[in-house]
Protein backbone atom coordinates (compact mmCIF):
# COMPACT_ATOMS: atom_id res chain seq x y z
CA UNK A 1 0.00 0.00 0.00
CA UNK A 2 1.27 3.67 -1.03
CA UNK A 3 -0.11 6.84 0.78
CA UNK A 4 1.44 10.14 -0.72
CA UNK A 5 0.68 13.77 0.19
CA UNK A 6 2.79 16.68 -0.63
CA UNK A 7 2.97 20.37 0.99
CA UNK A 8 3.75 23.73 -0.17
CA UNK A 9 4.90 26.10 1.46
CA UNK A 10 6.36 30.16 1.60
CA UNK A 11 9.54 30.17 3.84
CA UNK A 12 10.56 33.93 4.90
CA UNK A 13 14.36 33.99 5.89
CA UNK A 14 17.10 33.40 4.18
CA UNK A 15 18.17 30.40 6.73
CA UNK A 16 15.24 29.07 8.23
CA UNK A 17 14.67 25.46 10.20
CA UNK A 18 10.91 24.56 10.11
CA UNK A 19 9.88 21.48 11.87
CA UNK A 20 7.36 19.13 10.25
CA UNK A 21 6.71 16.74 12.29
CA UNK A 22 2.95 16.94 12.78
CA UNK A 23 2.56 16.99 9.27
CA UNK A 24 4.47 14.04 8.40
CA UNK A 25 2.41 12.04 11.57
CA UNK A 26 -1.10 13.53 10.05
CA UNK A 27 -0.09 11.39 6.85
CA UNK A 28 0.71 8.43 8.59
CA UNK A 29 -2.82 8.76 10.30
CA UNK A 30 -4.71 9.46 7.10
CA UNK A 31 -2.61 6.38 5.56
CA UNK A 32 -4.15 3.98 7.10
CA UNK A 33 -0.52 2.11 6.73
CA UNK A 34 -0.10 0.10 10.21
CA UNK A 35 3.17 -1.50 9.14
CA UNK A 36 5.79 -0.10 6.94
CA UNK A 37 7.79 3.38 6.39
CA UNK A 38 7.32 7.00 6.38
CA UNK A 39 9.60 9.01 3.77
CA UNK A 40 10.34 12.30 3.22
CA UNK A 41 11.40 14.43 0.64
CA UNK A 42 12.38 18.06 -0.28
CA UNK A 43 11.96 19.05 -3.98
CA UNK A 44 14.95 21.51 -3.83
CA UNK A 45 18.58 21.80 -4.29
CA UNK A 46 19.25 24.20 -1.67
CA UNK A 47 17.28 23.41 0.91
CA UNK A 48 17.52 19.93 3.70
CA UNK A 49 15.43 17.77 5.69
CA UNK A 50 17.54 16.63 8.88
CA UNK A 51 15.90 14.91 11.81
CA UNK A 52 17.36 16.07 15.19
CA UNK A 53 15.80 17.59 18.65
CA UNK A 54 13.13 20.70 18.64
CA UNK A 55 15.08 23.29 20.35
CA UNK A 56 15.86 26.89 19.59
CA UNK A 57 19.30 26.88 21.00
CA UNK A 58 20.14 23.93 18.91
CA UNK A 59 18.27 25.58 15.40
CA UNK A 60 21.15 28.83 15.83
CA UNK A 61 23.62 26.21 16.59
CA UNK A 62 22.79 24.26 13.41
CA UNK A 63 22.92 27.55 12.09
CA UNK A 64 26.30 29.24 12.73
CA UNK A 65 27.66 25.23 12.05
CA UNK A 66 26.74 25.31 8.23
CA UNK A 67 26.99 28.98 8.18
CA UNK A 68 31.01 28.39 9.61
CA UNK A 69 31.52 25.42 7.34
CA UNK A 70 29.80 27.17 4.26
CA UNK A 71 30.87 30.54 4.85
CA UNK A 72 28.98 33.48 2.33
CA UNK A 73 32.30 35.19 1.48
CA UNK A 74 34.55 32.56 -0.68
CA UNK A 75 35.15 32.50 -4.13
CA UNK A 76 32.83 29.85 -5.48
CA UNK A 77 32.49 28.89 -8.99
CA UNK A 78 28.48 29.09 -8.81
CA UNK A 79 28.28 32.97 -8.19
CA UNK A 80 28.72 34.11 -12.31
CA UNK A 81 26.45 35.26 -14.68
CA UNK A 82 24.19 31.85 -16.31
CA UNK A 83 22.94 32.12 -19.72
CA UNK A 84 20.21 29.70 -18.57
CA UNK A 85 19.08 31.88 -15.53
CA UNK A 86 19.23 34.96 -17.18
CA UNK A 87 20.97 36.09 -13.96
CA UNK A 88 23.84 35.38 -11.57
CA UNK A 89 23.39 32.83 -9.75
CA UNK A 90 24.10 33.54 -5.93
CA UNK A 91 23.16 30.75 -4.12
CA UNK A 92 26.39 28.47 -3.93
CA UNK A 93 25.90 28.26 -0.02
CA UNK A 94 22.45 26.83 -0.40
CA UNK A 95 23.84 23.94 -2.75
CA UNK A 96 26.50 23.42 -0.59
CA UNK A 97 24.51 23.10 2.46
CA UNK A 98 21.73 20.99 0.77
CA UNK A 99 24.74 18.27 0.31
CA UNK A 100 25.77 18.25 4.13
CA UNK A 101 22.20 17.95 5.26
CA UNK A 102 20.91 15.60 3.21
CA UNK A 103 17.06 16.01 1.27
CA UNK A 104 14.92 13.06 2.93
CA UNK A 105 13.92 11.67 6.13
CA UNK A 106 12.44 8.09 7.40
CA UNK A 107 10.77 6.76 9.98
CA UNK A 108 9.36 3.30 10.82
CA UNK A 109 5.85 3.17 10.86
CA UNK A 110 4.61 0.23 13.42
CA UNK A 111 0.88 -0.70 14.67
CA UNK A 112 -0.16 2.59 12.90
CA UNK A 113 1.89 4.87 15.16
CA UNK A 114 5.86 6.57 14.06
CA UNK A 115 8.54 5.27 15.65
CA UNK A 116 10.42 7.75 17.02
CA UNK A 117 12.91 8.48 19.80
CA UNK A 118 11.17 11.15 22.37
CA UNK A 119 13.61 13.84 20.96
CA UNK A 120 13.66 13.14 17.78
CA UNK A 121 11.61 15.74 15.54
CA UNK A 122 12.02 16.68 11.41
CA UNK A 123 13.51 19.72 10.20
CA UNK A 124 12.44 21.10 6.80
CA UNK A 125 15.68 23.80 6.09
CA UNK A 126 15.44 26.79 4.20
CA UNK A 127 18.88 27.76 2.82
CA UNK A 128 17.74 30.39 0.16
CA UNK A 129 14.96 32.06 0.88
CA UNK A 130 12.35 33.48 1.18
CA UNK A 131 10.66 31.01 -1.36
CA UNK A 132 8.03 28.78 -2.05
CA UNK A 133 9.02 24.93 -1.18
CA UNK A 134 7.29 21.67 -1.57
CA UNK A 135 8.36 18.14 0.55
CA UNK A 136 5.99 15.11 0.00
CA UNK A 137 5.24 12.57 2.77
CA UNK A 138 5.12 9.18 1.55
CA UNK A 139 3.53 6.04 3.59
CA UNK A 140 4.45 2.39 1.76
CA UNK A 141 3.44 -0.67 3.65
CA UNK A 142 0.78 -2.92 4.87
CA UNK B 1 5.67 -8.17 3.48
CA UNK B 2 6.69 -5.96 6.66
CA UNK B 3 9.26 -7.43 9.69
CA UNK B 4 10.76 -5.38 11.88
CA UNK B 5 13.10 -5.75 15.11
CA UNK B 6 14.78 -3.34 17.86
CA UNK B 7 18.08 -3.92 19.32
CA UNK B 8 19.08 -2.12 22.78
CA UNK B 9 22.57 -1.84 23.86
CA UNK B 10 24.96 0.46 26.06
CA UNK B 11 27.47 2.31 24.66
CA UNK B 12 30.77 3.19 27.06
CA UNK B 13 32.72 5.53 25.33
CA UNK B 14 31.80 9.80 24.97
CA UNK B 15 32.35 8.96 21.24
CA UNK B 16 32.29 5.32 19.93
CA UNK B 17 31.89 3.38 16.75
CA UNK B 18 30.33 -0.30 17.01
CA UNK B 19 29.81 -2.18 13.83
CA UNK B 20 25.87 -3.74 13.66
CA UNK B 21 26.34 -5.27 10.22
CA UNK B 22 25.98 -8.80 11.92
CA UNK B 23 22.54 -7.67 13.42
CA UNK B 24 21.17 -6.58 10.34
CA UNK B 25 21.95 -9.45 8.40
CA UNK B 26 20.24 -11.94 10.64
CA UNK B 27 17.42 -9.71 10.69
CA UNK B 28 17.39 -10.27 6.96
CA UNK B 29 17.66 -13.85 7.40
CA UNK B 30 14.99 -13.94 9.86
CA UNK B 31 12.53 -12.00 7.65
CA UNK B 32 12.03 -14.62 4.88
CA UNK B 33 12.09 -11.49 2.46
CA UNK B 34 14.04 -12.16 -0.80
CA UNK B 35 13.42 -9.33 -2.46
CA UNK B 36 13.16 -5.49 -1.12
CA UNK B 37 15.06 -3.47 1.40
CA UNK B 38 16.48 -3.25 4.80
CA UNK B 39 16.30 0.03 6.59
CA UNK B 40 18.56 1.28 9.96
CA UNK B 41 17.72 3.70 11.77
CA UNK B 42 18.52 5.31 15.03
CA UNK B 43 15.67 6.61 17.61
CA UNK B 44 18.05 9.58 19.10
CA UNK B 45 19.59 12.82 17.80
CA UNK B 46 23.27 12.61 18.87
CA UNK B 47 24.10 9.48 17.39
CA UNK B 48 24.47 8.39 13.46
CA UNK B 49 24.30 5.63 11.57
CA UNK B 50 26.69 5.66 8.73
CA UNK B 51 28.10 2.67 5.93
CA UNK B 52 32.06 2.82 5.64
CA UNK B 53 34.85 0.05 5.56
CA UNK B 54 35.51 -1.70 9.52
CA UNK B 55 39.39 -0.83 9.73
CA UNK B 56 40.61 0.68 13.27
CA UNK B 57 42.38 3.24 11.55
CA UNK B 58 39.43 4.73 9.43
CA UNK B 59 36.97 4.93 12.70
CA UNK B 60 40.44 6.97 14.61
CA UNK B 61 40.15 8.99 11.39
CA UNK B 62 36.11 9.23 11.29
CA UNK B 63 36.63 10.76 14.94
CA UNK B 64 39.16 13.05 14.53
CA UNK B 65 37.86 14.25 11.08
CA UNK B 66 34.47 15.18 12.98
CA UNK B 67 35.52 16.07 16.50
CA UNK B 68 37.83 18.77 14.29
CA UNK B 69 34.75 20.08 12.37
CA UNK B 70 32.54 20.28 15.37
CA UNK B 71 35.13 21.11 17.86
CA UNK B 72 34.20 20.85 22.01
CA UNK B 73 35.92 24.28 22.57
CA UNK B 74 33.54 26.54 20.64
CA UNK B 75 30.58 28.85 22.11
CA UNK B 76 27.46 27.16 21.16
CA UNK B 77 24.16 28.06 22.28
CA UNK B 78 22.92 24.74 23.12
CA UNK B 79 25.15 24.89 26.75
CA UNK B 80 22.94 26.42 29.14
CA UNK B 81 20.51 26.11 31.32
CA UNK B 82 17.64 24.50 30.23
CA UNK B 83 14.54 24.47 32.87
CA UNK B 84 12.77 21.45 31.04
CA UNK B 85 16.21 19.57 31.50
CA UNK B 86 16.57 20.54 35.13
CA UNK B 87 20.40 21.13 34.18
CA UNK B 88 22.82 22.49 31.43
CA UNK B 89 22.63 20.86 27.90
CA UNK B 90 26.13 19.86 27.20
CA UNK B 91 25.67 18.00 24.07
CA UNK B 92 25.57 20.56 20.44
CA UNK B 93 28.28 18.52 19.58
CA UNK B 94 26.70 15.17 19.38
CA UNK B 95 23.25 17.07 17.77
CA UNK B 96 25.82 18.43 15.25
CA UNK B 97 27.93 15.58 14.32
CA UNK B 98 24.62 13.26 14.15
CA UNK B 99 23.71 15.71 11.18
CA UNK B 100 26.80 15.18 9.46
CA UNK B 101 26.54 11.53 9.56
CA UNK B 102 22.94 10.99 9.16
CA UNK B 103 20.64 8.86 10.94
CA UNK B 104 19.84 5.49 8.59
CA UNK B 105 21.25 3.18 6.17
CA UNK B 106 20.23 1.06 3.47
CA UNK B 107 20.71 -1.89 1.91
CA UNK B 108 18.96 -4.11 -1.30
CA UNK B 109 17.75 -7.74 -0.33
CA UNK B 110 17.81 -10.10 -3.48
CA UNK B 111 17.68 -13.75 -3.18
CA UNK B 112 17.30 -13.54 0.26
CA UNK B 113 20.92 -11.88 0.91
CA UNK B 114 22.13 -8.10 1.53
CA UNK B 115 23.52 -6.51 -1.76
CA UNK B 116 26.62 -5.33 -0.19
CA UNK B 117 29.80 -4.91 -1.55
CA UNK B 118 32.63 -5.83 -0.11
CA UNK B 119 34.16 -2.68 2.25
CA UNK B 120 30.43 -1.66 3.35
CA UNK B 121 29.70 -2.45 6.97
CA UNK B 122 27.31 -0.16 9.07
CA UNK B 123 28.57 1.97 12.28
CA UNK B 124 26.59 3.00 15.02
CA UNK B 125 27.89 5.90 15.82
CA UNK B 126 27.96 7.21 19.45
CA UNK B 127 28.44 10.86 19.92
CA UNK B 128 27.51 11.08 23.75
CA UNK B 129 27.94 8.39 25.10
CA UNK B 130 27.99 6.57 27.53
CA UNK B 131 24.54 6.20 27.27
CA UNK B 132 21.44 3.33 26.76
CA UNK B 133 20.59 3.22 22.62
CA UNK B 134 18.23 2.29 20.36
CA UNK B 135 17.99 1.13 16.84
CA UNK B 136 15.24 -0.38 14.34
CA UNK B 137 16.22 -2.57 11.13
CA UNK B 138 13.33 -2.95 9.33
CA UNK B 139 13.29 -5.13 6.12
CA UNK B 140 10.35 -4.53 3.53
CA UNK B 141 9.82 -6.89 0.33
CA UNK B 142 8.07 -9.73 -1.03
CA UNK C 1 6.54 -5.19 -6.34
CA UNK C 2 10.46 -5.16 -6.28
CA UNK C 3 12.26 -4.69 -9.61
CA UNK C 4 16.29 -4.18 -9.25
CA UNK C 5 18.87 -3.14 -11.58
CA UNK C 6 22.85 -2.43 -11.48
CA UNK C 7 24.98 -0.66 -13.47
CA UNK C 8 28.48 -0.80 -13.41
CA UNK C 9 30.79 1.57 -15.12
CA UNK C 10 34.77 3.01 -15.01
CA UNK C 11 35.68 6.46 -13.27
CA UNK C 12 38.57 8.23 -15.14
CA UNK C 13 39.29 11.13 -12.41
CA UNK C 14 40.56 10.94 -8.70
CA UNK C 15 37.30 13.02 -7.65
CA UNK C 16 34.80 12.64 -10.64
CA UNK C 17 30.67 13.77 -10.47
CA UNK C 18 28.79 11.67 -12.76
CA UNK C 19 25.38 12.21 -13.70
CA UNK C 20 22.72 9.19 -13.28
CA UNK C 21 19.00 10.97 -13.60
CA UNK C 22 18.40 9.61 -16.95
CA UNK C 23 19.63 5.89 -15.61
CA UNK C 24 17.42 5.97 -12.67
CA UNK C 25 14.12 6.65 -15.05
CA UNK C 26 14.97 4.15 -17.43
CA UNK C 27 14.75 1.59 -14.46
CA UNK C 28 11.11 2.93 -13.11
CA UNK C 29 9.51 2.47 -16.48
CA UNK C 30 11.47 -0.77 -16.79
CA UNK C 31 9.70 -1.11 -13.60
CA UNK C 32 6.16 -1.35 -14.51
CA UNK C 33 5.69 0.65 -10.83
CA UNK C 34 2.87 3.28 -11.03
CA UNK C 35 3.36 4.25 -7.20
CA UNK C 36 6.52 3.83 -4.92
CA UNK C 37 9.89 4.86 -4.16
CA UNK C 38 13.08 4.12 -6.33
CA UNK C 39 16.08 3.84 -4.22
CA UNK C 40 19.70 4.56 -5.88
CA UNK C 41 22.35 2.62 -3.61
CA UNK C 42 26.59 3.03 -4.26
CA UNK C 43 28.39 -0.74 -3.31
CA UNK C 44 31.45 1.40 -2.16
CA UNK C 45 33.10 3.01 0.86
CA UNK C 46 34.76 5.90 -1.07
CA UNK C 47 32.11 7.09 -3.42
CA UNK C 48 29.25 8.90 -2.72
CA UNK C 49 25.53 9.56 -4.05
CA UNK C 50 23.66 12.86 -3.96
CA UNK C 51 20.85 14.95 -5.36
CA UNK C 52 22.06 18.39 -6.65
CA UNK C 53 21.43 20.78 -9.60
CA UNK C 54 23.46 19.95 -12.34
CA UNK C 55 25.78 23.12 -13.02
CA UNK C 56 29.40 22.64 -14.14
CA UNK C 57 30.02 25.14 -11.62
CA UNK C 58 28.31 23.75 -8.84
CA UNK C 59 30.20 20.26 -9.42
CA UNK C 60 33.68 22.24 -9.40
CA UNK C 61 32.28 24.71 -5.78
CA UNK C 62 31.49 20.97 -4.04
CA UNK C 63 34.85 19.50 -5.16
CA UNK C 64 36.64 22.83 -3.49
CA UNK C 65 33.92 22.50 -0.81
CA UNK C 66 34.80 19.10 0.09
CA UNK C 67 38.65 19.14 -0.38
CA UNK C 68 38.98 22.20 1.66
CA UNK C 69 37.06 19.69 4.60
CA UNK C 70 39.08 16.90 4.23
CA UNK C 71 42.57 18.08 2.95
CA UNK C 72 44.70 15.40 1.33
CA UNK C 73 47.54 16.72 3.62
CA UNK C 74 46.50 15.55 6.65
CA UNK C 75 48.31 12.85 9.15
CA UNK C 76 45.86 10.51 8.50
CA UNK C 77 45.76 7.26 10.30
CA UNK C 78 44.30 5.06 7.36
CA UNK C 79 47.55 6.28 5.22
CA UNK C 80 50.06 2.91 6.40
CA UNK C 81 51.33 -0.32 5.34
CA UNK C 82 47.82 -2.63 5.40
CA UNK C 83 48.63 -6.67 5.75
CA UNK C 84 45.50 -7.63 4.41
CA UNK C 85 46.03 -4.82 1.73
CA UNK C 86 49.63 -5.83 1.04
CA UNK C 87 50.25 -1.81 0.11
CA UNK C 88 50.03 1.52 2.18
CA UNK C 89 46.11 2.64 2.20
CA UNK C 90 46.00 6.34 0.41
CA UNK C 91 42.42 7.00 0.43
CA UNK C 92 41.38 8.39 3.96
CA UNK C 93 39.34 11.24 1.96
CA UNK C 94 37.65 9.02 0.18
CA UNK C 95 36.35 8.08 2.95
CA UNK C 96 35.41 10.34 4.98
CA UNK C 97 33.94 12.55 1.22
CA UNK C 98 31.77 9.29 1.05
CA UNK C 99 30.53 10.30 4.78
CA UNK C 100 29.74 13.43 4.73
CA UNK C 101 27.99 13.33 1.40
CA UNK C 102 26.09 10.15 1.66
CA UNK C 103 25.71 6.81 -0.55
CA UNK C 104 22.46 6.87 -1.49
CA UNK C 105 19.32 9.10 -3.23
CA UNK C 106 15.07 8.68 -3.09
CA UNK C 107 12.96 9.68 -5.11
CA UNK C 108 9.14 9.18 -5.13
CA UNK C 109 7.40 7.42 -8.10
CA UNK C 110 3.80 8.74 -8.49
CA UNK C 111 1.85 7.64 -12.03
CA UNK C 112 5.02 5.67 -13.17
CA UNK C 113 7.01 9.16 -13.04
CA UNK C 114 9.66 10.15 -10.57
CA UNK C 115 8.56 13.01 -8.91
CA UNK C 116 11.29 15.16 -8.83
CA UNK C 117 11.85 18.69 -8.70
CA UNK C 118 13.01 20.72 -11.57
CA UNK C 119 16.73 21.29 -10.42
CA UNK C 120 17.19 17.73 -8.84
CA UNK C 121 19.51 15.60 -10.74
CA UNK C 122 21.56 12.53 -9.10
CA UNK C 123 25.35 12.41 -9.01
CA UNK C 124 27.32 8.96 -8.54
CA UNK C 125 30.62 11.17 -6.57
CA UNK C 126 34.02 9.23 -7.43
CA UNK C 127 36.13 10.06 -3.85
CA UNK C 128 38.82 7.05 -5.13
CA UNK C 129 39.41 7.10 -8.99
CA UNK C 130 40.20 5.73 -11.63
CA UNK C 131 38.08 2.86 -10.98
CA UNK C 132 35.40 0.22 -11.86
CA UNK C 133 31.68 0.97 -9.61
CA UNK C 134 28.55 -0.31 -9.50
CA UNK C 135 25.51 1.22 -8.30
CA UNK C 136 22.16 -0.16 -7.46
CA UNK C 137 18.51 1.11 -8.78
CA UNK C 138 15.23 -0.11 -6.90
CA UNK C 139 11.81 0.40 -7.57
CA UNK C 140 9.82 -0.48 -4.84
CA UNK C 141 5.41 -0.32 -4.91
CA UNK C 142 2.79 -1.11 -6.59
Amino acid sequence: MVFEKSFTFLTSEYNQYTLITEKIESVVTESGVTNGMVTVLSRHTTTGITTNEALECLESDIDEFLCRLVPEDHPYAHARMLADYGSTAGNPTGHLKALLTGNHAHFLVRDGRIEKGGAQEVYFCEFDGPSERTFLVQVMGE
